[in-house]
């Protein structure tokens, strides 16, 4: 029998099982926060591993979740990393959930938990897949390696970071697959090339010991929250433009590869035009325009995420605050660097008569973009067209931030997405789900890019 | 005997007497926020006026805690009225009293307890007085009047306000003292002329229905915390000059008289000079220049009192906030009003692009100001030097604001400021404490305001 289509039987009568398997991961309420049920999710991927014949370490550290390596050795020389998390966000609000959110609950061909999508659902896709090209083959046709860490979703990836550095020849491969990939809201799949960068700061001002009488001290001593608001006003007025003196210095362009991409893309890049639509005066029926999918992506930006002064309850209270913060976080474009942001904010204030307002690092992420038209990234997309009704379309950047820069800048590996997110996925929220027709095509799909590296 | 002895006797010999009287009204907690205790209070201080032959009235209203009104006819035709309140602030927090603050203590020359001073020890400090006169005259010399009210430290004095509407007539008198009054840090006492006024506002934007990912959202849709940085910084630069069209047009500056009080005065209006002095990068040991004294007062202020929006925790959300929201108070100078503060803002946000941003009109007061050479404030001032060592200094305006206006701009009457305040007696704070000393002084001040209307 032809193994594609033993795969793909295999894989069709193998659904229930594999949503089983996931309903009992699911069941482990591996929230970021916990540490205890983190290591037991950990644990639960090592034995679903080991039960197909990979080679397992656990890695343990002080400061992050256990990472799951694994490894098995493969018919071809090539070799496929999929990399995954077993953390999931907190379910909050619970009760608008309409089923359980660690039992995983099927209904009308979608399966509602919290993880069913992120990432949970897509690690047991990839499983899956293993499981067929086993059956049909009798071995993986390239060496497979997993990577699972616990750390993704409140730990900045901690443990993908401590595999990068202290174990980068695990993480060796012709190519890797990302934790998540999906399709648009007309079932299109998607190839994500990348990610924008993060500077997250903090601003504090104090200008007094403590708060004070307003009415006392209003008209002599200097009040926080006004220090702050000028400090804010003197980064970005309303024309949105970052005032900040070198902010803009290495900021890539679009190429004209990109905008060609772009052009094509009948949605925003994270698919949001309908969600964004009329908070931009647009029309949420009508096109797209290239300028706006260009803004959305290709520029950084300076957002206020807090801001705290004050007196905050109800009714009002006469204080002068003695301090106020914001917190901002800056999207980053190729080829800003994160840790270069506070300096330039510094230099910015003192340079501005805000030698008073203090820039708190909190962290960043680096932006990761990869070549669109990489032959790995094209193995991939063709790969695609073998299971998908649609071509796959590539998506040069994405708005959101990413660990994906470790391999593609850290490592120098090439990065692909594959997977079964849709737009009503309900990441990060209530009634988070999968679609199962789209988890048994992201297992086809796995199989196929294992096949032709294998063949390539 | 002379019948001044037999008073300041008396008011010697009963201070005891009279502090344990007050011990008793002390403890009923009558907080602003506790009506049963509000009802209380109110009820012993009725007693206690009708104790002492006076005529009481206690009013009720719907939406104001009940108002004791109290009057006894004297010797003259001339009617002196104090005014008072019953309520407390809350005692919190409680950990840092050093005896149980509805237990009045003494210790070294102090009482302490919430409502120590402000004000049922300046009340109970007029009722020695009463029972001095009575006692040396067999009856008061002139008229005497009370209001006292529950709504002064949570309400906006809306007890005052009912009796001003509905009671006016009860409220005539030739001369009104207010509820408080004192000494400075050298025990100078005081002759306050003045409060600014307030006008207070909420500053609200909202640009979406709900906050949203920074990281798709942000270079797209509008920010609400930074509108309203663009939207503040457009009220007030760092120059402190407040931007809005209008704002200082009803403002009176100082007159020459008002300039040479000040220049007399050794420390700032609200004697706040040493509290003040290092952020203002000033000696705190020094002189006070006068225009300092000035700006404290004479100039309306623009204060940002709070200041909300977006995330506020721990760590770091990447978010962006669709609501924002600023408390700002505005501290009003003669003739300012303070109705039409919301409307100025208004059409200077819609002058400058901000029609997205929300005023919301909290409430008011306005400015009081009396002549500084009334002849019932030199009565007080006269007065004042048959008791105090040294002479009692007119302080023309201070930086907080009262409902004195009711009585000085509503009603007509003159007001003046008696009382046993010092700069220790932490109002409004835990230990908040009178000296005895200056308890007996103040009691012998009302006796002497009291002879003096009389004989004028």
């Amino acid at each position: 029998m032809d193994p594609i289509a033993t795969i793909d039987g295999y894989i069709g009568e193998h659904l229930d099982a594999s949503l089983q398997e996931l309903a009992a991961l699911c069941r482990i309420p591996s929230v970021h926060t916990r540490p205890e049920a983190l290591r037991q999710a950990a644990a639960w991927v090592a034995d679903a591993l080991r039960r197909r014949g990979f080679a397992v370490q656990v890695f343990t550290f002080a400061d992050a979740a256990p990472v799951v390596y694994a490894e098995r050795q493969g018919r071809s020389p090539r070799t496929l990393l999929f990399y995954n998390h077993y953390d999931v966000q907190p379910p909050d609000p619970l009760d608008a959930w309409h089923s359980p959110p660690f039992e995983l609950t099927r209904r009308g061909g979608k399966a509602y938990a919290r993880g069913a999508s992120d990432d949970k659902g897509h690690l047991l896709s990839r499983l899956l897949a293993i499981d067929a090209l086993l059956h049909a083959l009798g071995e993986v046709p390239v060496t497979v390696k997993f990577v699972v860490e616990g750390d993704e979703e409140g730990g900045g990836s901690a443990g993908l970071h401590r595999m990068v550095v202290q174990h980068p020849h695990l993480l060796q491969a012709d190519g890797v697959i990302w934790e998540f990939g999906g399709v648009d809201a007309h079932d299109t799949p998607l190839q994500f090339l990348g990610t924008r960068g993060l500077a997250y700061v903090a601003l504090e001002v104090q200008t007094l010991p403590h708060d004070m009488h307003s009415g006392i001290a209003g008209s002599l001593v200097p009040n926080a929250a006004w220090r702050l608001v000028w400090a804010l006003n003197s980064l970005k007025g309303p024309d949105g433009r970052v005032q900040v003196e070198g902010f803009y210095d290495r900021v890539a362009p679009p190429s004209p590869r990109d905008v060609a991409l772009l052009d094509a893309l009948p949605d925003l890049p994270d698919g949001s035009f309908a969600e964004l639509a009329l908070a931009m005066g647009l029309d949420p029926a009508g096109p797209v325009p290239l300028e706006v999918k260009r803004r959305a992506v290709f520029e950084p930006t300076a957002n206020i995420a807090g801001l705290t002064a004050g007196y905050q309850g109800p009714g009002k209270k006469t204080v002068l605050p003695a301090r106020a913060r914001a917190l901002l976080d800056f999207r980053l474009v190729p080829w800003q660097e994160p840790a270069e942001i506070p300096r330039l904010l510094r230099a910015h204030f003192d340079a501005h008569g805000f030698g008073d307002v203090q820039v708190v690092d909190l962290g960043g992420v680096p932006p990761m973009k990869m070549d669109p038209d990489h032959p790995f990234v094209d193995l991939v997309v063709a790969a695609a067209r073998e299971v998908y009704a649609r071509p796959m379309r590539k998506v040069p950047l994405r708005g959101v931030t990413g660990p994906g820069h470790l391999f593609v800048h850290r490592l120098g590996l090439p990065v692909a997405t594959s997977g079964l997110g849709y737009p009503g996925s309900n990441l990060h929220a209530p009634n988070e789900n999968l679609r199962e027709d789209l988890y048994a095509l992201a297992a086809r799909h796995a199989t196929r890019i294992a096949l032709r590296l294998a063949a390539g």
